[in-house]
C-alpha cells in the first residue's frame, strides 16, 4: 500500500557520513550486502503490501558481531529492521521507504549449538530455518511441534518474533511456550544471555517473554533454547462433514476429552474452501461423495507406538455420527491418505488467489464463540456488500479464524480490494465486540499498527509505550513497527 | 532473620498525616485492620524468618477500590505490599520491620467470575483460594492442574505472583503457563484490563507474563483467565526403587515417550526422606519389604476413560525391571492406595522438622544434570561438615530438586542454621555451575535478594531495573522485594 513512497528519494543521503564502511568493516566481505537487485527481495513483503528502501543490509555471523552493529546503529542514531527468512504477512520485516534503515539479516546466525535429548531441548541460533530445527529435533527421537506453511524458508528468530502459531497450537502451544531461553541483543549492543534451559527458574522478571512477539522492536534475538517433545509413533487423521458450527466447537472438545487429549490437530474448512481447492490446485479431489456446509481436518497423534488411535478415531467418529454431530467423513488408512488430506488443508489458503481479489482478516475469538463470530461476520459482510464471498477456514481449536473474503464474481478486483479498510472495520469490531483479537497470529507490524491504535485500551498502548522507551530509549530498534 | 528489627520503631509516623483515615475511607468498615494482634499472622513469614511491622492492612472488595488506594499510595509516596494466603516461603508477602508500608490483602475479592467449559477457561479473582479454584474448574467437569501443599489457604493472585510450580508442572506448566489473561492494578492506580480469554493473540507485547512471577513488585494482579483442561477419568500411581540416579532420568524419559506423555507427577525421594516420614509422620508407612537408596513416586493420568493405565504402568514397570533400570516397587490398586503413596511423598517434606535444623535449597537443573547435581552437591555439602545430612527430593521431572539438609545428629541446632549462608554459597556455586537456578518456584522475595545480585548476569538485573522504573518511578509496589 505504501509501495509508490518507496521511489520518493535516495537512500544513502539519510545515514551519517562513513557509517556504511564502519558497519562493512564489522562483518567483512561476506557478510553485507549494498547492490540493488540483490536487495530487492528484502525491501520487499512476500505479498507486495509493502515495497521498502535501504542502503545496506548486513549479514553477522556471530552474536558479538551483532552487539557492535547495534552498539553503532544506538550512537547513531540509525534504525535497524532485523530480518529472518522475510516470510512475515504485516511488513514488520521489511524497512520503511524512506532508506534511513539498514536492515540486520540473522541469515547466517544458523548454527545449532546443542541437542540434549534427556532435557528435551534444542539451542538453535536465530538464523536457523525452521524445517532444519525440526529435522534436528527428530534425528535426536524428539519433536519440535511448530509448523507452518513457511516452515522451508521463514527462519526461527522470525518465528519468536511473531510469537508464530501455525497447526499444532492446540495440543503444544506457540512458540513462546515452546522456548525456555533466549540470547538477545539489546538496542545498545548490550548481550543478555539468558539460554536458560530449566523448565523452572523464579530468579526474577521472566524477560523473555519481553522480546518473543516483539517483532524485533524491543532487541534482536540471536539465539533459543526450545522445548522438544517425545516423537509422535501413532497418528490418525480424518475429514468428517459436521452438521453446523456450534457442532463444530462440541465436537472438538468431546475428542479432546475422549482422546486423552491427543487431539494435535483440528482444521474447520467451510465448503466454499474445498471448492476453490479442488477447482484451482492440481491433484487435489474432495474425498466425500457428497457435498457438506462444514468440515473438519481432524488429527490424533500419541508418541505411544500403541495407541490405536486409528481404532479410537474411528470409534469416537461412530458415536459423533450416532449423536447427529457428524454427517459423514473419511478416515485415513495410510500416511499418503493422511497428507493428502492435509494438502487439501493447505490448498484452501493457496486456491483463494485464482478467485480475485481476497481481503483477508487473522482472528481469534474465544473458542465457545467461533460459532457465533462466523455466523454474525458472514452476516455482517455479505449485508455490506452483496455476492462477497466469505472462505473461513482454519485452526479453531485454538479459536483462531482466517476469515478472508473473496471479490464477488462480477466485480472487479482493484475495487473489491479498494474495500480492505471498510471491510477490516466490519469484522474487527465484531471480533472485539467477542473479546477477541484483530491479529491471532501474524502480529502488527505496519499493516496493522493503526488497526492497534483503535481498538487496544489505552492502559495497554501506555505500557507498551514505556516499556519501549525504558528499553530503546533512541527508537532504534525496527522503528515504526507495532507502536 | 530480622525479627529483631521488628521492635525498631512505631509506624504510625511514618505515615503522612491523615493517610490511614482517607485509606480506610475508600475500603469501608469491614475493609480495613489496625489491630496489631489481628495485624500478627499478616506480618509474621510462615516459617517466622522475618516478622515485620504496619499500621494497616486493607482489604478492598472491589478492583476500584484497589485503584483508589494504589493511586493514593503512590501520591503520598507510601510503600504497598501486596498479600495472598501469606504462605509464601522467601519473605515477599510480609512487609519490612520500620513499619512505613501498608499491606493490600486481596482476600475479599474472591469471585468466581466466569467459567466457560467450551473455552476451557475459568475467571477468578485474585482473592480465590487455590482448592476453589479446583473446584469451580471440577464442578464444571474439567481440571485446573495447579496442585500444591498449601492449596487449602494460598490464593490464586499469590500463586500468580510467585509463578506457582507444584506437583504438575511436568505436564501442564507453571501457573505462567496457565494462564491467558490478568487484569492488573498498576501503581499510579491505572487499571489494566488484560483478561483475554484467547488462546492466540499476537497484538503487540505479552505484557502478562511481566507481572506473573514479579511478586508484587510492578503491580497488583487483581483477576485472571486461567486455562482449563479435560479431566482426567484414568489414574495409576506406584512407587519404585530405582538402581541408580542416572537411571532415575533415564526411566522418566523412557515413561513420557512409552505413555503417550501421560506422566502427572515424577517424585524423586531419597531413602533418607522414607526413613523421616515413616519415623516421624502417623499412619506412614513404607509400602516396599526391602531398603533401597533411590525412589520415585509415578503417576500416569489421562482423560481418556478407557486408558488402561493401570495395566500400562504394570507393563512400563515390567520392561524396566528387565532392563534393571527399576528393582522394586509397588503399584496402587485402588485410590486409597494411591493417596497413600501421595502422603508419603508430604510427609518427606513435613517430617524434617523433627530431625533437627535444616538448610533448605528450591534449585533446579537441567534435567540431564539432576543426577551429577546431587551427587556433587552431596559430596560437597558432606566435605564442608561431617555428619551433614542430604535428604533430596522433589520434581525431578521438571529439574526442580528440593536439596534440603538436616543437620548432624550431635549438632546444636542454631550452631548448624547460623551456617546457612556458607551452606547456601555451596549449593548455590554448583547449580549456578551447571546452569541452573536458585530458585526454582519460591521465588526472590527478600530471602534471596543478594543471591540474585550475585548469580544474575549484570544484563539482566539491569534490565529488571529499567523495567521496575519504567511500571513504579516512585517504587511503592512491595519495595525491597525481588531488587
Amino acid at each position: 500500500m505504501d509501495a509508490a513512497m518507496g521511489m520518493a528519494k535516495i537512500a544513502n543521503g539519510d545515514l551519517p557520513d562513513g557509517l556504511i564502511d564502519r558497519l562493512k568493516a564489522i562483518v567483512g566481505a561476506k557478510g553485507w550486502v549494498t547492490d540493488a537487485d540483490a536487495l530487492q527481495p528484502h525491501v520487499t513483503e512476500p505479498r507486495g503490501l509493502y515495497v521498502g528502501r535501504t542502503p545496506l543490509l548486513l549479514k553477522p555471523s556471530t552474536t558479538d558481531e551483532v552487539s557492535r552493529i547495534l552498539a553503532l546503529c544506538n550512537s547513531s542514531r540509525v534504525g535497524v529492521v532485523p530480518q529472518g527468512g522475510n516470510t512475515g504477512l504485516v511488513g514488520g520485516g521489511v524497512p520503511h521507504a524512506d532508506g534511513g534503515e539498514i536492515i540486520l539479516s540473522l541469515a547466517r546466525l544458523d548454527r545449532i549449538r546443542e541437542v540434549d535429548p534427556l532435557n528435551y531441548t534444542l539451542t538453535v541460533e536465530a538464523g536457523c530455518i525452521l524445517a532444519d530445527v525440526q529435522a534436528a529435533a527428530d534425528a535426536a527421537e524428539r519433536l519440535f511441534p511448530l509448523s507452518l506453511g513457511a516452515e522451508g524458508s521463514c527462519r526461527i528468530g522470525g518465528n519468536l518474533s511473531t510469537n508464530a502459531g501455525g497447526t499444532g497450537v492446540l495440543r503444544y502451544g506457540n512458540v513462546r511456550e515452546l522456548t525456555l531461553g533466549l540470547e538477545v541483543v539489546l538496542a545498545d549492543g548490550t548481550v543478555w544471555d539468558g539460554l536458560n534451559r530449566l523448565r523452572k527458574d523464579n530468579t526474577g522478571y521472566d524477560l523473555k517473554h519481553l522480546f518473543i512477539g516483539a517483532e524485533g522492536t524491543l532487541g534482536v534475538i540471536t539465539a533459543a533454547v526450545l522445548k522438544l517433545f517425545p516423537k509422535p509413533r501413532d497418528v490418525a487423521t480424518g475429514l468428517v462433514a459436521i452438521r453446523d458450527l456450534p457442532a463444530v466447537i462440541e465436537l472438538l472438545s468431546r475428542l479432546r476429552a475422549a482422546s486423552g487429549d491427543a487431539v494435535t490437530g483440528f482444521e474447520y474448512i467451510a465448503r466454499i474452501g474445498i471448492d476453490f481447492a479442488t477447482a484451482h490446485v492440481a491433484g487435489i479431489v474432495d474425498p466425500l461423495a457428497k457435498r457438506y456446509a462444514h468440515y473438519a481436518l481432524v488429527e490424533l497423534s500419541t508418541p505411544a507406538p500403541d495407541g490405536d488411535l486409528q481404532n479410537v478415531l474411528e470409534r469416537l467418529m461412530a458415536a459423533a455420527i450416532e449423536d447427529g454431530l457428524v454427517i459423514d467423513g473419511v478416515i485415513a488408512q495410510n500416511s499418503a491418505q493422511a497428507q493428502a488430506l492435509w494438502r487439501l488443508r493447505e490448498a484452501v489458503a493457496e486456491s483463494q488467489k485464482f478467485e480475485g481479489g481476497s481481503i483477508k482478516h487473522d482472528v481469534s475469538v474465544p473458542v465457545s464463540r467461533v460459532a457465533d463470530f462466523i455466523a454474525a461476520a458472514t452476516a455482517a459482510c455479505t449485508d455490506a456488500m452483496a455476492g462477497i464471498r466469505p472462505v473461513p477456514f482454519g485452526h479453531v481449536g485454538d479459536g483462531n479464524i482466517h476469515f478472508n473474503l473473496s471479490q464477488p464474481k462480477d466485480m472487479d478486483s482493484d475495487a473489491f480490494l479498494a474495500e480492505w479498510p471498510r471491510i477490516n472495520r466490519i469484522v474487527h469490531d465484531i471480533v472485539v465486540g467477542m473479546g477477541g483479537s484483530i491479529s491471532a497470529e501474524h502480529g502488527i507490524g505496519q499493516l496493522k499498527r493503526e488497526e492497534l491504535r483503535r481498538y487496544a485500551v489505552p492502559a495497554k498502548l501506555d505500557l507498551m509505550t514505556r516499556i519501549k522507551h525504558a528499553l530503546d530509549a533512541n527508537n532504534i530498534m525496527n522503528p515504526g513497527k507495532v507502536l
